[in-house]
């Protein structure tokens, strides 16, 4: 029983005497497999193309909190992400931050700092700042109780309509969520029920002036759409920590748009320890034929 | 009895019909005051140079929340700054927008955006990060509550030593407090005591690297030692709401270095109708002879 270890050097010196201290196997690299049939775990951000090379393989961790970028798994082998506190705290911080900067008129306050010129706009109160959350997992929740301490005016939408922190929408009621959304924030998951979901008729559907702050992935986003929406001032402006394709081309425009502020996918990165005491604790579970922790639901796709 | 109104005719449309509901009389401009025994109190940004007109006057309110703009009182004349939770919310919005985008390396960000760069930094995690607070007054305590609640390691320091919701030093050990701090906040009055404050001796006191938050008053800073510090990377980023002057001129050099983002002074701005309400509960307290809402202490200077 071991794992197969496929990520970089720098997070191996942290992993590794993790595992030797929980005496846990882990193999840096498929080169150092001398008997596949060892693996029982791989953690990676891109598995292998050939996995049938290892027959007891049951899971495949992704050590990142996304699992869009990977590959169906085979019959018989679940996939685990990586859940980790310091994440969900990190991609809070930034998300409660680019609200902030978007309420707070931040775009246009840079643009003016370019030209030195001092000009205040009216100043809005948190009060009167409508947020909108698509995506009440556990990191929209963490954002949406520290938005509403501060004073906006929160709501979340919901697939399953649970109830939240904060007053929640159903899926099927996605026109009303949008009509009372002053700043939309965008936390999902990529599936083939969200690609692009962050378009023409999604914008149109918000309150005039409406600011977008975007933490999900790249591909939610129609950026001609959102282009457009900006142009005819249905959107003021937006924030993205994520686009499509990433690393952004130099030459876009989403670059140099004032109205725009692209941050290169920072809103949060996996903390190494946190990482391999995550992979450990699903090779525990494999072991004592417990849930796997962070396993992803194939038919809702994280 | 009556307020002499001496602000902008924009606020005025709102006062106005506040003071006839209360049955209150308001005066707006001197020129328009026929008995000036008849003003009791004055609500201006600058009051009028020769205050013996008005033989019966018991309070100046200022329309914003500093006073330091102003001159000494004469005696028997009580000065109130006005007191208004939407400013007090407000400027911590700003602080705790500012505190994210140091932290989460924003200057850095917005510097590679112009060029179109797409490079991650290392991501660093709330609690790993020291925030200090300079002004412990009712804005530092919402801001301490706010980021302690997002996880930073907080701590305020009080001239009279007070103990607060997160751990406070003393103004005698200042240095103990400045050694702890990799992000100051100064929210402090400006007053003969604090002028200058931020300087290079404070400066140096902080570990290598620090950040500053400021959003006191523009005489606080000693801008030509920020950017020897800056210089030195004995500090790393800052950035400001105030600055002297303010304007702060189109060439000024901290508009341009992208280690300093300047706001043109929008913490806060006071809500018209909140300005009106305090206003009018000061009309109230000198009728009553109850003590005077925001009155400012001559000997403390706020």
């Amino acid at each position: 029983m071991a794992l197969l270890y496929l990520s970089t050097p720098t997070r191996l010196s942290v992993w590794q005497p993790l595992f030797d201290a929980e005496g846990e196997t882990l193999i840096a690299g498929e080169e150092a497999v001398t008997d596949p049939a060892e693996v029982t775990a791989i953690a990676c951000w891109q598995p292998p193309k050939d996995l049938s090379r290892y027959p007891n393989l049951r899971a495949v961790i992704s050590v990142g909190a996304g699992v869009d970028h990977l590959p169906p798994m085979p019959e018989g082998v679940a996939l685990s992400r990586t859940l980790a506190p310091g994440i969900e705290g990190m991609v809070r911080d930034w998300v409660v931050m680019a609200s902030l900067m978007l309420h707070r008129d931040m775009p246009a306050y840079l643009d003016q700092a370019q030209r030195g010129e001092w000009r205040g706009h009216p100043v809005p109160l948190a009060a009167s700042r409508r947020v909108g959350i698509l995506g009440m997992g556990r990191i929209g929740t963490l954002a949406a109780q520290s938005l509403q301490a501060l004073g906006f005016e929160v709501a979340g939408l919901s697939r399953s309509g649970k109830s939240g922190v904060v007053p929640m929408f159903p899926a099927t009621d996605f026109d009303g969520f949008l009509a009372r959304t002053d700043l939309l924030i965008c936390l999902l998951p990529l599936t083939d029920e969200t690609r692009g979901i962050l378009n023409a008729k999604t914008f149109s559907a918000l309150p005039k002036g409406a600011a977008l702050v975007h933490a999900g992935r790249g591909a939610h986003l129609d950026a001609d759409a959102l282009r457009a929406a900006l142009d005819s001032e249905q959107m003021s402006t937006a924030m993205l920590d994520v686009t499509d394709p990433e690393p952004l081309p130099a030459d876009h425009w989403m670059w140099r748009d004032p109205r725009v502020i692209v941050t290169p996918h920072i809103a949060a990165q996996t903390d190494a320890a946190e990482g391999a005491r995550h992979a450990l604790s699903v090779m525990r579970a494999l072991r004592d034929g417990t849930p796997l922790p962070g396993e992803v639901d194939p038919a809702r796709g994280y």
